[in-house]
């Protein structure tokens, strides 16, 4: 039995309204159409106060981040956002948190044109879950599994900054003042890389999103391709927040292992270079190539210019398998 | 940053597998196929433990209530069951839990056909979201708003059994040994009416599942139509259990108030009633006619043959609007 109904209070013809959204929010359950020629994508996040954003978080960027976590895995297939489902546990009903929370995600979804079609609201710990759909043109999804030896690995953005702005929220790091806020969006509200996603179709052989660090999220294409990879931690892309706020060694272990970039990471085969050129010219967002694919499996090398850099090097002890 | 992914170790390749499913568990997002000519139905549900099922019930249990949630709304709009999503918040790597949640997933997957196509696996206290998807032949979706005067109402099944069954698994009840597993299922393992569902299309005006007591579930169909409605109180299905177990008036408040029966409640024009009795001969599904559509905007009456039955005489002291 439903403790309380808030979807309908909060969320219901708010932010972008859909035109293949034949029944929306107030019914069992939503009716739509998918465009004829495309295939349907879904992904399910959910996000845990305390654990997937910092306890007393405000509730716009709880939305912003609920949102554009599952943006990114559907712009890391190439899919074109369109639907939302929310499933949201509160504790109690805090009027002026579920404002926010509201206003958040009509931001998210008047930006990407998505819209909010249903979903449930029950009493219970913070948590928020969004199932997100998209559509992409039938064969084009991208994949983990597609990378192919001499493939270059790019990635999107900069690497790095939401480690970072959470070290510097929970007073672990020291960061200039004019970064605070550049950094507590890179953590709280990241971009979910759409637009570079669906230009990748037919260009990317494999992708995926950075939700977990590079070397975790690069071992993921790895083992569905079934190769191996050279990083050059010298062409990591930091933004100025990072360089100005650490050494370079440390920048690197950022853009290695922590998560939560959400920048999309991919493999490029060399006859495709040009037409990623021109097919990110049209758009702002900026691209790096951090190395390489190679024969053999799931091995990942790292390397400064020619030279070979241990983990340890890195300040490691183990790493993984 | 994810704690923990237990999807693909406990869900991945188990149960049934689905032609329409190009990318399932293991990827950014599943990449699914809609045949053509068929609208998408999308829903969510989420259940709390302690609040949507007694504490301490078996990992099988819940699974099984939390797809059968999801599936019966998906019935009461008339849409034919094909993929979930689950998002398993857990307080802890519990493998035997984890085994009979992962065990009465298939159950139901294979029983109904469906393939579970991804999700996630966070730390945090024991919740369960499913979204599950389906179709329905264009614009033959069932809602709660075609309701017309004149219209007969239906339900599946029997009412009430699932508030016994709470009330018998909390010691508020006392019930005969005989009946102890029947209503134990009904509350746990609820049936989803998914034939029923699609067996009503072009005949049902209007469709609901009875989640929260005949009352509220019917008031948001007479809200939607903006319609009233005589409720024959003499004419509720009850079970054996419920019949040995209470009085009468107390199977009415049952059958009236208390949730989680997931019977499906719907209307049948006059005209229809033969082409109802026709399809429903084809299945084990039991329909009971239980009252009729009239004009006036949400008023419900209760009868018991010709005679007026008032709230305060099945001992309400309010009730709601």
């Amino acid at each position: 039995m439903k403790e309380f109904d808030l979807i309908e209070a909060f969320f219901k013809e708010k932010g972008h309204q859909r035109r293949d959204v034949q029944i929306g929010i107030g019914d069992d359950a939503a009716v739509l159409s998918v465009p004829a020629g495309q295939s349907l994508v879904v992904t399910t996040d959910t996000l845990i106060d305390g654990v997937h954003f910092p306890h007393n978080t405000p509730g716009r960027a709880v939305a912003s981040k609920a949102v554009a976590v599952n943006l990114s895995d559907l712009a890391a297939m190439g899919a074109e956002p369109a639907w939302l489902s929310l499933s949201l546990s509160i504790p109690q009903v805090d009027e002026n948190w579920l404002n926010g929370f509201s206003l958040g995600l009509q931001e998210l979804t008047d930006y990407y044109s998505v819209q909010l079609i249903g979903g449930d609201t029950v009493r219970g710990p913070l948590s928020i879950t969004v199932t997100a759909q998209g559509f992409v043109p039938q064969n084009q999804a991208l994949t983990r599994s597609g990378a192919k030896p001499g493939d270059w690995i790019y990635v999107t953005g900069t690497l790095g900054d939401a480690g970072l702005g959470l070290d510097m929220m929970q007073g672990r790091m020291d960061v200039a003042a004019r970064h605070k806020n550049y950094l507590s969006n890179r953590l709280n509200c990241p971009t979910p890389r759409v637009l570079a996603g669906t230009m990748l179709r037919r260009i990317a052989t494999s992708c995926i999103d950075i939700s977990d660090g590079l070397i975790q999220d690069l071992r993921h294409i790895l083992k569905a391709s079934d190769v191996s990879a050279i990083i050059q931690v010298d062409k990591l892309p930091f933004s100025q927040a990072m360089q100005d706020a650490v050494v370079n060694e440390q920048a690197i272990r950022y853009a290695l292992t922590s998560g939560d970039d959400y920048e999309l990471l991919f493999t490029v085969p060399e006859e495709q270079k040009s037409n990623l050129q021109h097919a990110l010219s049209t758009t702002s967002e900026p691209v790096t190539c951090i190395g390489q694919i190679t024969g053999g499996q799931d091995k990942l090398e790292l390397r400064r210019g020619k030279e070979k850099v241990s983990y340890e090097m890195l300040g490691y002890q183990h790493f993984g398998d």
